[in-house]
């Protein structure tokens, strides 16, 4: 088995593939094993799709009995058993307990839908087109999602100049004393700012691809406060910080908001494709029918989706979530002492984690020794400045320390052939 | 389990469930079983995701066997041995014998993702952002997918007005002497018409949602000849009719012609969710990772999808898809001479058909009459004017017959309900 | 003085100067002497904007009058006396005389901004952004504007894509069966067409940049019945074909309709700029000073329009532009007997015809020959095909027959141009 | 005569008609007469229209004396005496003098038009359709000059949904410690903040309609350091600030800057309509006719404005621009100290001043006393709190302190009505 067939029939477009090139065949928990027999510690869980790990034993156990018992496939929206487990898990597990009274739509499996379809429900709802987004945004591909997104790469005047989107700095944007929530405030009650009333503002709670930016548990508020004072929809979206990857299962939840609609997709259905939106139930202004698509109705999602929430009937899985955090910041913050000018920031929350390195390639060098030598790890940013940490969150303590170790080395091989090649560190 | 559920906490979107009203459990090949033992034959096929039927045994086995090998789930766009099997399937079953040189890409796993990749590459690389569809076209619902797609219910003046899409009448939309690619030459060949130059035509080569509409072959060769001499992009959206609907692996074989992109879904992955988007080499100006998104690797459905090109090797399924597409025809046709004025017209081709009837509501009754007795069916067209059989494509010969009787029952059912109320059927 | 100063000065996009390579200077009725002291018959009539003639001695006189007693110059959208009498002579003689009910809107002084203020108008009124417009369309070039315009030549994907504009086909656009008012019926009946339910229909009776096409009486009727029966705004734009251009005031008061909103600019003003938006008193839904702009108090304008239209006062005005234009359509169609194949076509209606010669390049030469010969003819259609008569209304008979001669000697040259290097007339 | 005939046929858009309601007749210097003979000082100046002020007998004689020549009126972009003129001076007295190498273009004579061909000409140069304007910026009216304006008043979801323009706060439009040209800086530096490279910015060197902002020489300076190092173009709209407004010519010249673009219309045909753009010969990249419009050639506008421009032939009208200038200053800091709070800022440089009142409604009643005292002042800021002096710059000595008494009334008056209703100043 050879990667060349795949350069000669992919397209171009393929990505993933130049950074990590090898054929992968089997994984379990955070170890991933190619056709050559090579082991590789997983810290980038599928962009956060593998929050649960790969084949997680009750998870397959689960898909495998369905499966074998003929249970339905796919089933548009349709009523199935699959997916009243699912959603009855859901209620039950996830939003009572958090006192969270919120509709549930199954939308396109992507992320990307479930942006699009909040969008569109927002704008549908307050009757206003414009929306605000927010520096480093990533929400996805599609077109209406793609205008909310950042990154200049992703964009062409071909065929997405965004209509009426306001960009606002996110948290710590700048580094100066006005906060962008006042920013917006200010704007907003200016009938002459240029910028209209938005139909809703869309906001992670963390930035991911942005490059791991964290935004203060008083700007999250304050952004909420803002909403409701100005009738305006706050969209969270939980797509890739959602799943419990902070330690609490909304990654909102440690500023006590409740925002009017959250998209969910990635680990939702633990590896498998699906994405959901929430919303409150006043919100819920939709006409049957009105959004739809052919994989609404994912039933092999719906029954994983529904065993990995079992994980979340008590307190061990966000306890075990932010103690392996802690040791993944504090590994990082070594690497940060030992690396000065080398490493130039360490940030995250519970187990999101970015190294930042304002040296020109080096992330991108420091993945590629890393990948040599067994562990998987990408970047992030636009400029690919940030190693990002997103391994699946039932990593074993082995695996992760086995991750640890190979980053030591590969940083190490990293600074060496900087420094063979007369590259520098940033200045303290 | 209870219906009651979806009720209390899906959105009011939900919609087949309110044609459907059951819980549905299992299901193989064209049966489908509810929670409450109650079996229904399938003539609605997952509305056209399913054409392999439910769990078929070779499909299930080789998805079962990957689980228990614990075989990777989810790769975003790294190269797996899944993948691999997938992609040497696709090339030698398919495309080799066809003589089909063409990159594939593997996109968001939805058809709407496939579209809004289609459309983008056509635009980047003929710098036009302008782009041609079709009356009654379906193409999906994300707002770059949506901007080609016709009905208006899905539309609406905040989220998503069309920028720089022309609409063109699809083959015989028009009952008059002059041809619809005619027009559109005209048009182009106008610098004043107010119809710049496209980037691309997309195209379905049978409307499915749009009522089943069936472009001729030399309608569609002349739009391919057009193209060509014109320097647009021919984009087949071979969604919903591609995957062998109508007895050739592409709807568009009939006509021999070779498109510069395809996009391919719904039942490609068997079920589960997947899309591909087909490019001839010189339309790959992709950059590696400018287009991305996370499921873009769903292993389980590239084991199954490659499981289920299996069936292709040969001419026996082409044959059996086209015999039993004889038999829907002949049957359609009885029950248009049977039901003169409530039946107005056969359409279709292989194994997709449409039974038009223009006596308002009369449709969606003989839908609920069905469904009541066992057979789920359902319209399409934008006043749902048309029943649509989309059943699929391995339905046994006892399971048609079924579903023929129930429908009869149905059609006649909906006419006493019709005819006790009033209401007539069409004059001649 | 020297034609090089403008070269040296004004930017690339002067255009008339280098079709009629002349310095101006002085004018009246129909003929325009340069600062050589050169006589040339004017048929192009400031395109339009000069059907009263040049430097009309009763119109002068009104303005030096009001110059002279320091008449108030530019008042915005405040009441003036001059102002006032324009109202009054524009109510009492065009409007009650027809039965028109309308109001008037004074918009910033150029047609452009005319066609901005009425779609703006009616996107308000009917909150739906859609509207249709017509092929070889002409409305002007501001955003808004040009949106409506057919002529590719003035679009850019970098700066206009259109947004939510129809294209249909002009009256006889197609020679087929199929009438263009019928064909947007069809679509506007069908709900998943693509052509959503537009707020307004904009269209000129007789496009004159579009290559002097003129629609027939049943197309206007049954657009306008098609608009009234849909709840659409009819739109006629009579920026270059009202002002008496055709012999009635409006254009299509020979079709016997009363458009919601009617543009009217060019002429208006006699030549200084000035343009009126009239609208149906249900239309006016504006809010005070919700469109605005500087120039909308042209007194000067006013005055000089006041006078204009005493002309109007009886039908003695109506009478001559329709004798003089049968005096024009005679010997265009005599030319076209004498020229065959090289005229293939004569068009127009009152005082707007076009020679239509589908000899490439032919209009042209014409054209060039005749300004050296010392007419001024401009040429119109998307590929210059049409040579344009828009001569002032009151143009006399010698001036016509001055122009007529020099027209005559200029065919006759530019044919023995054509034959020298070898290029023949149009097949019969 | 009668203000009602106005009411009975105007549109309800009429706006200024509300404010100043009187009919007026005739006007000199800054002293406007009604119909009943009542006098009115002119603080408005026709909106920035008529810095020459009415009537002026040197440009009236000019006019009258073009008129009586039968001097061609509209030649479109012709060559004429006219024009030629006008050039020729506007070459010799402004630009040359400046050392500034600019070419014209003769647009739509609106300022909207000239906003539109500035954007219209950056994007295709730039092959980039983003724009970036600022808070509180007034551009015009016409969707293209529209989607940089900020007041939200003229915005409506249907008909103008902006496209590609970011907006960007003006010079200390907020209250912090980082300069808005910085922001700008970080935000197109950074490939994932979600702001394009502009192919162009728009700016006021001072916000007229905006309530009288002053960007300072500095912020100017920064901003067009940052075009020039990033490839943008910088476009100065001196539509309501240039023509002398602020004492030299250009409003820009304070910071000694050199635009790539300039717009100019209002005062550049002393009334009349017109406008003009200059670029930079290198920017000139119009293809010929590509923009156009009826009425770029109106003569009487370029006779007058030539005779204006001779009154830059010296230094003695700057000179007595900001002496006057100084004058109203005074005056106005005079009304801030002695209406502590009801007054809380003044702001303008040369002859365009605010009086800001930030006590709700305050200004509006100033503008009704002042109106009936005989002195017409309007307002401007999105919530009409600044009053804003825009008197002729010719105004004389007589008129501008007879105009200073009845504002001192008049603010008199106001502060007795608010006070008797229980309306208090702010606090300090």
């Amino acid at each position: 088995m050879d990667i060349s067939l795949f350069e000669q029939y992919e397209s171009n477009v393929r990505g993933y593939i130049r950074s990590f090139p090898a054929v992968f065949d089997t994984a379990t928990s955070a170890t991933i094993v190619d056709v050559e027999g090579k082991r590789y510690i997983d810290f980038f869980g599928g962009a956060g799709s593998l929050n649960y790990g790969h084949n997680h034993p009750l998870i397959n156990q689960a898909l495998i009995t369905y499966i074998q018992r003929n249970g339905i496939t796919n089933a548009l929206d349709k009523a199935t058993v699959a997916k009243h487990d699912f959603i009855s898990a859901f209620q039950s597990i996830i939003l009572k307990p958090r006192k969270m009274d919120y509709k549930i739509q199954f939308v396109g499996p992507t992320g990307a839908n479930g942006v699009e379809t909040a969008l569109k429900l927002a704008r549908k709802m307050k009757k206003r087109s414009n929306v605000i987004a927010f520096t480093n945004a990533y929400h996805g591909h599609s077109l209406g999602a793609l205008a909310v997104t950042g990154n200049e790469f992703y964009h062409g005047d071909y065929y997405d100049v965004p209509r009426n989107v306001n960009k606002m700095p996110y948290d710590n944007y700048f580094d100066h004393d006005m906060d962008s929530v006042d920013m917006l405030r200010h704007y907003l009650g200016d009938g002459s700012s240029g910028y209209e009333l938005p139909a809703a503002v869309i906001v992670e709670s963390i930035q991911g691809e942005g490059g791991i930016n964290v935004a203060s548990v008083g700007w999250l508020q304050k952004l909420s406060a803002l909403c409701k004072e100005m009738d305006i929809l706050l969209i969270m979206d939980e797509i890739q910080v959602g799943n419990g990857r902070t330690g609490d299962y909304f990654s909102f939840e440690r500023a006590g908001i409740m925002p009017d609609i959250i998209t969910l997709s990635k680990s939702i259905g633990t590896g498998m494709p699906m994405s959901i939106v929430l919303m409150k139930p006043s919100v819920d202004v939709w006409s049957p029918g009105e959004h739809t698509g052919t994989f609404r109705g994912n039933s092999y999602a719906f029954i994983a989706g529904a065993a990995a929430l079992e994980l979340w009937r008590n307190d061990d899985f966000s306890r075990s979530i932010r103690a392996k955090g802690k040791q993944v910041e504090a590994a990082f913050k070594d690497f940060q002492a030992r690396f000065p000018g080398w490493i130039t920031d360490v940030r995250g929350l519970g187990m999101i984690w970015g190294l930042e390195s304002l040296v020109e390639g080096f992330c991108n060098e420091v993945s590629k020794q890393a990948f040599q030598r067994g562990l998987m790890m990408e970047t992030a940013g636009a400029s690919d400045q940030v190693l990002k940490f997103l391994g699946p969150l039932v990593i074993s303590e082995t695996e992760l320390n086995e991750g640890f170790e190979i980053l030591t080395d590969a940083i190490l091989a990293a600074v060496a052939v900087f420094e063979k090649t007369g590259r520098t560190p940033c200045a303290a």
